[in-house]
């Protein structure tokens, strides 16, 4: 079996960490198994890094942050792999130009295009584990690249779909994906499998377990992913195309997101194009506009309503007043009170019923949906911030969610 | 003009320092030369890089080690570039293998092997300022290696003489070479110019300025190359081919090394291959053998002398034991109460009384010469340890040397 193992910074935040995530890897190494490990930079190595050239410059080129910020993961690969060779095993570092991890020229944010896998094949059939540097690769012109936000678990699972792997393993410091955050809802329940399309919803939804841009790529290649803790032994949950789907929950999970502010824009005029010019002068912005609602017009005049995340309100709310006038709305309202409750699971596509028992249930709390939006196999409503906790725990049990025996036995009954 | 301009770790050793070597650079550049920096990891960066290592692992493998230690110098080129840039010139750093700087695949102690030039002329042509990671190469696996002592000094100069520069200039924290230890000589002078092999006979004799490795290979490839110091802009001391020997002095410098032991061995047998086999169970062991003196023979018996390092007299003491039966020498004596102390110059080729002079001189004072090794620029004799400074300062005003005009027109008087 080939395996791919993933350690964030945390799991190799100091020498003790390192040693035990060598451990960990010559026990798998020593079953019998081809290992693959990638690793991002010890703890805050990145932070201080960039606190250091924030010393020598405010404006610094990209290209020579990836130089300088790189140097994180080739220090963790060099020092797990001398723990690795010190329990036993036979092991080798590459930095992800040894590698070949090629990538486009976007410095700081770069996507992989092809991974090379020559060296990496060749240093497994000699016996050896193969230490990978996380986060990083290179471009055309031979220059180092960073990958960006959930950077190291891309390399991860793009290795895995190079290598063709059995398995990604990505260490993370929660064992699991539960059915709600378990600070909210104490019974919530690990779930031992969910589909990638779930598990792209939840995580955009704010369980940051695994990064998006990860889970697509694992969909794209169909490697399956196991989430799972290093701090113990336990399974995890196992990210992979919908398996068993007649056997499993309709829903998966509940996820809330306080990050969001609601804007709304009053008598919009009713004529083709608005909406574009609206939503272009946003993207132009960078602002990610997450929920959108066109209300039935009246008088030839529309509201629209949408989410965007609070940190993105200033900016929104800018750019909305220099667009008022050209636009022609009257006036808008802006409300950072709110967060966004959502039921994920890829059931819900043949059990209709499901919407309206999570509308039902939160009535029944007394809870008031500002904004619904569904696809399929989600359902978000925008409700009062302070009721965020009372709307999770109630569909969590309405979905009979802390038992997942049970909650395959859900319907849609209502 | 091309320069070659290197900076050592203490040069580099804080975002102020950094910012400095960056205005010096591109006041070169804006001068239109083009400027090739090579740059030593920032201050304690390798040490504590070697600390942390030694809380994972008391046995690292050479490869790994060499993973590790390179991420120092791709910290500092980044952040200089940085700075380079802010103050307005085109720069782009580039690590050895992006460089294409080729070494055997002796990790940790790497010899260069090729340079490939291409990347670096090419930017160097589109008028940028190239900073190259010193120290650091890779093997013909394509894995890292690093150097080894005196290796930022090396990259410098073979990349000057890859590059066919003008100039290999090697910024230091002393502002030249001095016809004395000016600690021991208040009055000793700064030489404006030197031979490579002037150079290399003071650089191993302790006053370390130079590494001896970087000046043979400067020496090689005819690279003039200039010390000077970082904090200040004042000319130093240029290491070229002999230049106007005629007219230079005929001693040029007066060195002295306490990391001295002497060895004595008594009566050992005269005959063919005993001495080989002394010195070679040394070698074996990688001790280096300085000065050898072998007496005359008296019954068919020898007394062999020879000087060590300090570092290595407990080694040295424990080989000489293990082979004394083998070889059947009577006894042997050592002694750390001593010093080294030479003069060199290249006007002593043709100036044969030089060294008679420096006998006498130390006569003179009072001092007993317990060894005596010549070379063609070189005379050294082993002292009393407490007698070291005072046969420095006398030598010293012997051969003119607090002036050096006075000192051209020395020629052997005694």
């Amino acid at each position: 079996m080939l395996v791919v193992k993933k350690f964030g910074g945390s799991s190799v935040a100091n020498p003790e960490r390192i040693k035990r995530v060598a451990k960990r890897v010559v026990e798998e190494h020593q079953r019998g198994n081809q290992v693959v490990v990638t690793v991002s930079a010890m703890g805050d190595t990145t932070d201080d890094l960039i606190a250091l050239m924030k010393q020598v410059t405010n404006n610094p080129s990209e290209r020579e942050m990836d130089m300088l910020l790189s140097t994180g993961e080739q220090v963790s690969i060099a020092l797990l792999s001398m723990a690795i060779r010190d329990l036993g095993s036979d092991v080798i570092s590459l930095t992800g130009a040894q590698v070949g991890i090629y990538t486009d020229d976007v410095h700081t944010k770069a996507k992989i295009l092809k991974i090379e896998t020559s060296r990496v094949m060749a240093e497994l059939n000699e016996g050896r584990v193969v230490v990978v540097a996380g986060f990083q690769g290179i471009n055309p012109n031979n220059d180092i690249t960073t990958l960006g936000r959930g950077g190291s678990d891309t390399t991860a699972v793009a290795l895995a779909a190079a290598l063709q792997a059995d398995v990604c393993e990505i260490f993370t410091d929660v064992d699991g994906v539960y059915t709600a955050d378990p600070r909210v809802v104490p019974g919530a329940s690990k779930l031992s499998h969910i589909s990638y399309d779930e598990m792209l919803e939840l995580a955009s939804l704010g369980a940051q377990v695994l990064h998006p841009r990860s889970v697509e790529l694992a969909k794209q290649y169909g490697i399956p992913i196991h989430v799972r803790t290093s701090f113990n032994y336990s399974e995890g949950t196992i990210v992979e195309e919908a398996p068993n789907m007649e056997n499993a929950p309709v829903v998966s999970g509940v996820a809330h997101d306080y990050n969001v502010a609601k804007i709304g824009l009053f008598d919009v005029p009713d004529k083709p194009g608005v909406a574009m010019k609206i939503f272009k002068a946003l993207s132009a912005q960078n602002i990610n506009v997450d929920m959108i609602i066109q209300s039935a017009m009246r008088n030839s005049m529309n509201d629209i309503g949408f989410t965007v995340t609070q940190d993105d309100l200033r900016k929104t709310l800018l750019t909305i007043e220099a667009i008022q006038e050209e636009v022609g709305f009257k006036g808008y309202t802006h409300d950072e009170d709110v967060a966004k409750v959502s039921i994920v699971g890829a059931g819900m596509i043949s059990h209709p019923g499901v919407a309206a028992d999570m509308f039902e249930t939160l009535a029944e709390e007394g809870i008031n949906l500002e904004m619904i939006t569904t696809s399929e196999i989600k359902v978000s409503c925008v409700i009062k911030r302070s009721e965020t906790e009372k709307a999770v725990r109630a569909l969590h049990k309405k979905f009979r969610l802390d038992n997942l025996e049970e909650a395959k036995n859900y319907a849609g009954i209502t």
